[in-house]
């Protein structure tokens, strides 16, 4: 698998790339909307994410294998056609669901075996397992299969883990290339990234990035961060371990976070995210804002005629007031859930295109100091 | 109040209309879209409403009544900017929410006073209240505050509440009358429509009709339909009761029905309709089509990559497969919901406008026949 990220510009650390795939290209730094099970909750659409700017769509293996099912979605023809969504979908690899969901779960060297949170049924995923869900899945990027353990877990504990996801992402990286050689393979360009572990012990992350670096992988993650830890702790890994990964190939910082948490990561070298924030806050009512972030079940939006963010140019904010989704949000109407998702998921496509902007322009550090102002103020 | 209905063609008793408003003309026969609180349950938004074709907007005064608030609205500028609705909305009296969700009615000549569903407080709603109201939620058509008896109700029981009623219809204009003269009044062109009532009985209807419709009001409704009785004894109400209505305005089939139900109510000179059938059926994955109606989330489905309906052209019938939509239906996504919606009411807007094409074109009778062997086909 050759590298098919190019690296357009730097400033300081931050970093203004392009990754090509075999479903288009896309333009780092960027963040990947999360459709769990092939839909972004709040009853957005494929036809929406284009509308809002997504580049990359993320939907969660586990939650995908244990109902629907993905063989009955390779049957269909993957992800891509189900959903009728031509851009890159990355799917994680499984391990965070099992790890965060599922219950009796036993590691061994071979995998995990677990139950499944829905029915109890027992299920056995290892690296080859994993592989073989997205490649049935199709989808653009796969990601390896690892342990993810708790940020506090004692270093005795970290360091045997971190050892074994390097043997799995070994395993993954051979069955992903022979899945991608079958006749039978939706995609057979699929990408394996693989994923930095070591909790807060940025020795363990080290040493492990140096050696899955080796393995000359299009592209790599950091995980097993914003479990728990602080954001300082998490800064401070990134800024110990990102300059261990292949300059040359993209760097995604999985879950996280909050637009200030990607500001910091960016400012750190970080190209990739995810994070379930704009579409689960959204469903709460919660906005994003170049104000701050704003409740909009507060009674002080009762008669507020204008738009969640007055700077924002959304479908929402073009057409609908504050009082008005502030009203759908009271009533339980789906309506007020999903404009707040539309907003919230915007806004992060927004920032993202800012903030490659602003890399490009070689205004980065001054863009940063106004953006982390902008999401963090109090509106009056 | 001036007619503002022209009757374009006939075809045996079918009409062909069109009715102007202070919002816009709009073609009859029509589907109004029922959005309880100023919005179409399943997340369904006035821009959505443009692109599937509604013409007329229908809100509940009850609802809005007892939470958010009428005042509030008001206070807002109405509902047209409240939802950023643009077309004619109808706003029913909220007589039918009273007699059948609220408890502990006592009807008085006066008017009724009752409990709140939704927190049992004690609530007043005569003639007046009902028109002060909808002139504050500021809707293009206010309905006539009516009591609806059951189906079933004796004549004893129906015949002093229908001249209850057509005492209060009168009340209901000298307050619209007075309320539209009012400086501060949103929209002072507000049409009041008045409601035929008589349940099953068809002379207190007849007799009724030809009452009310010596006070010239821009429209009629049949009321208290679809309430219990047998589907032959509304055709045979409309039947009898619909010649004594005016020809020169419009006459609307409350709470009706299914598409058959809309077939059989146009050929026997119906021009508007609203139902909560095409909303409510399609949060539970039924899809009317033009082979019969359809359970989505039918195991046959599961692969099927066909859309919804093959002859519909509809967004999502455009885009998105009958296993997409069941298998966001079978996770309780609510982008399946937001999708069967979408296209239920797409086919009843459409079938509105084949009504309408058929009638002009002379072919009423041949289309209905087509339609209802469609409509109640099984697929196989």
């Amino acid at each position: 698998m050759n590298s098919c990220f190019k690296l357009i510009k730097k400033d300081g650390e931050a970093r203004r790339g392009e990754l090509t795939t075999v479903h288009g290209t896309v333009q780092t730094p960027l963040f990947m909307n999360v459709g769990t099970v092939a839909a972004i909750k709040g009853g957005v659409s494929s036809e929406d994410l284009e509308n809002i700017g997504c580049q990359v769509e993320l939907s969660n293996t586990y939650h995908l294998h244990v109902r629907t099912g993905d063989d009955l979605i390779k049957r269909y023809g993957g992800l891509h056609k189900f959903m009728d969504w031509h851009k890159p979908i990355l799917t994680d690899s499984g391990g965070f669901q099992v790890f965060s969901l599922a219950s009796m779960r036993k590691i061994k060297e071979e995998g995990v075996t677990f139950r499944s949170h829905i029915d109890g049924h027992k299920i056995f995923m290892g690296p080859e397992e994993s592989m073989q869900i997205q490649s049935n899945l199709g989808s653009t990027i796969a990601m390896a299969f690892d342990e993810c353990p708790p940020a506090k877990a004692a270093r005795e504990y970290v360091l045997p883990s971190v050892q074994r996801t390097e043997r799995w992402l070994v395993r993954c990286k051979a069955e992903m290339d022979r899945l991608n050689s079958l006749e039978d393979t939706i995609n057979k360009n699929q990408l394996l990234f693989g994923i930095n572990q070591g909790a807060v012990y940025n020795d363990i992350r080290i040493e492990n990035a140096k050696r899955i670096s080796e393995l000359d992988l299009p592209g790599y993650a950091l995980g097993g961060l914003a479990v728990g830890e602080t954001h300082e702790e998490m800064y401070d890994v990134i800024e110990h371990t990102a300059p261990f990964l292949p300059t040359d190939k993209p760097r995604y910082l999985m879950g996280v976070g909050t637009p200030a948490n990607i500001l910091e990561a960016v400012d750190r070298g970080i190209d990739m995210f995810d994070c379930v924030y704009p579409s689960r806050n959204g469903r709460h009512g919660q906005v994003y804002t170049n104000h701050g972030k704003l409740n909009l079940k507060n009674a002080r939006f009762e008669l507020d005629d204008s738009p969640i963010d007055d700077t924002c140019d959304c479908p929402v904010c073009k057409r609908y007031s504050r009082a008005y989704v502030r009203h759908l949000l009271k009533r339980d109407e789906m309506l007020g859930l999903r404009f707040c998702v539309i907003h919230n998921l915007y806004f992060y496509n927004n920032m993202m295109e800012e903030i490659r902007n602003a890399i490009e322009e070689h205004r980065w550090k001054a863009y940063k100091k106004d953006k982390l102002e902008k999401v963090s103020g109090e509106e009056k």
